[in-house]
């Protein structure tokens, strides 16, 4: 009997690059994690992912290795994998992933965004392959990490849908507040789901309602503001905190809003949304309010016709994405 | 010498049915139109439907057919062509045209939405093939029609994006606007794109502002209510009416909100506006102001790539679009 091939893959974030080996049924057979290189420079970086790598080759053993997978923190060329400005891995700005593994491990390399891997981890391997095997395949999904920042992907008939330069997705930049208390992202503009849904703008509204004064008896404002997170805003409303209900009430909105753009833009039959916020939202109840919020605005009854449901493959996600990458374009059928 | 093949292509309408003959090279070879039955059923509607095809299909003469491929006004199921509560043409609720149509002529057939075939129409002979032409192929395109109403559709690789139910690129029902100053849309929602770019919309706009009495000096002011619609507001602007050229300033920072969202979203290389509001923007120079708020809101400079034009093909978009979705599909090459 022969060896079954695997995948060899890293998902590579701004604190830690993580490897593992990946069957073709999207279990991970072997995974190790290491922290980056603190103000490490470029071949600091790069000599560790080598590593790495070098040690999940080792541990794939006499399995056949279809090609090298990565999922990395930031925006990415797709068809040479080059990284551009990547915000929490700068020293790795122009890297091209593809042309430099291809050459050191003679092996063929797939690199994604890591929002848009999850995407594909989740269609192949995750609610994706739950709802397949339920006798309800999905067509087109919609992934969403609502985390310290909200980004997303999309996966049509098994396909990554890139665009013209691999920066499709990004939800968390899309408008959803337009009146003058909109806030400032990160990225610049204003009003941008981000503002309203990740964790850190939790944290921001929290903390700036706080500060106010207008909400003394709140549990929140009992809260040292250096602990005042997304997790004690969740919390708080679990106990029927009314300011931190009305912050959640702001989350669940903001993101209805975004994804009714996204129903109305892509179609989905399936919304998946991940990353701890989404915990949050789950531990309350939440994702059917969501769910009703989206069919309230949607243009047709058609349109209302989408799966939403909570990610399946957590802290995983980027592995296994960057495995499903690997077995959708090299694998026969992933 | 062998007769070049050509498609045999209908684009229905809410008013008119219009029936042509197109080359490889999307050239209109015949072409020919006619009112819908007024107030006729659906088997009246199916059997002018069938004379036009029928007549197109003589006019192909001796070339061969590869195939009849049709542009509908209204939401229609991908793989079957099943019209979806077409909103004008409700008497063929529920027609699935490819089974009916392929029985009765013995060729495959392929039918879409129109917006969205207009934007496979600008890809492979419109604004796409221009750009193309010119040593700069697009990959990513994002049409939209921004007319009576604001649709839109995209194209990515050559290949038509249709989502789960063939329901993508609605545009018009994103949300631009969260104030309580938002208007209600047709779709029952209330903030949509269509609310402030359409022609229904800016008329509706200019009607109330000069109904409030706060512009009596204002050229729309002396215009009767009836006859008070888009291309008056867009008259008076070009004339420097202070109240007109706020209501088109509206139109563009509207636009640009909801095309920064398919930016980011979709990461087009080009987007293609069409329709007639969009011939009042390009008469006033107004698509590089929108492309300048694009890029104002855009997360990266990357995000910032792509053309904005106006569309190429005009009133032959629906016939011609519904040709490249023929030669995409049964074509070996576009």
């Amino acid at each position: 009997m022969s060896t079954p091939p695997v995948a060899v893959v890293m998902d590579w974030g701004g604190t830690w690059a993580r490897t593992a080996v990946v069957s073709r049924q999207g279990d991970i057979l072997w995974q190790s994690r290491e922290p980056n290189p603190q103000g490490g420079t470029k071949e600091e970086y790069l000599d560790n992912a080598e590593r790495l790598l070098t040690s999940a080759i080792e541990q794939a053993g006499a399995s056949p290795i279809v090609g090298i997978g990565a999922a990395v923190a930031g925006p990415v060329e797709p068809t040479t994998g080059t990284f551009y400005q990547p915000p929490n891995l700068k020293v790795l700005d122009g890297v091209s992933f593809n042309a430099l593994w291809e050459e050191k491990f003679s092996l063929p390399v797939r690199v994604g965004n890591d929002a848009n891997l999850a995407a594909m981890g989740e269609y192949y391997f995750g609610a994706g392959k739950q709802s397949a095997d339920q006798g309800r395949p999905v067509k087109t999904l919609f992934y969403v990490t609502v985390s310290t920042g909200v980004g997303g992907g999309a996966v049509d008939k098994g396909s990554l849908f890139v665009g013209a330069n691999g920066l499709t997705g990004e939800i968390g930049h899309t408008l959803v507040d337009s009146t003058d208390a909109a806030l400032t992202c990160e990225c610049g503009s204003r009003g941008c789901l981000e503002t309203r849904a990740s964790g850190t703008g939790i944290a921001r509204i929290a903390k700036q309602t706080v500060a106010s004064g207008e909400f003394p008896k709140s549990a929140l404002a009992a809260i040292d503001s250096a602990a005042l997170d997304s997790v004690a805003v969740f919390n708080a409303a679990k106990g029927q905190d009314p300011l931190a209900m009305s912050i959640v009430d702001g989350v669940v909105s903001a993101l209805a809003i975004g994804l009714t753009n996204v129903v109305h833009l892509f179609n989905p039959d399936m919304i998946v949304l991940g990353g701890g916020v989404t915990v949050g939202l789950v531990k309350l109840d939440l994702l059917k309010r969501i769910q009703e919020q989206i069919s309230a605005r949607a243009m047709s009854e058609l349109h209302k016709e989408f799966q939403l449901t909570s990610a399946v493959l957590g802290d995983s996600v980027g592995l296994i994405g960057a495995a499903a990458l690997v077995w959708e374009q090299l694998g026969s059928e992933p």
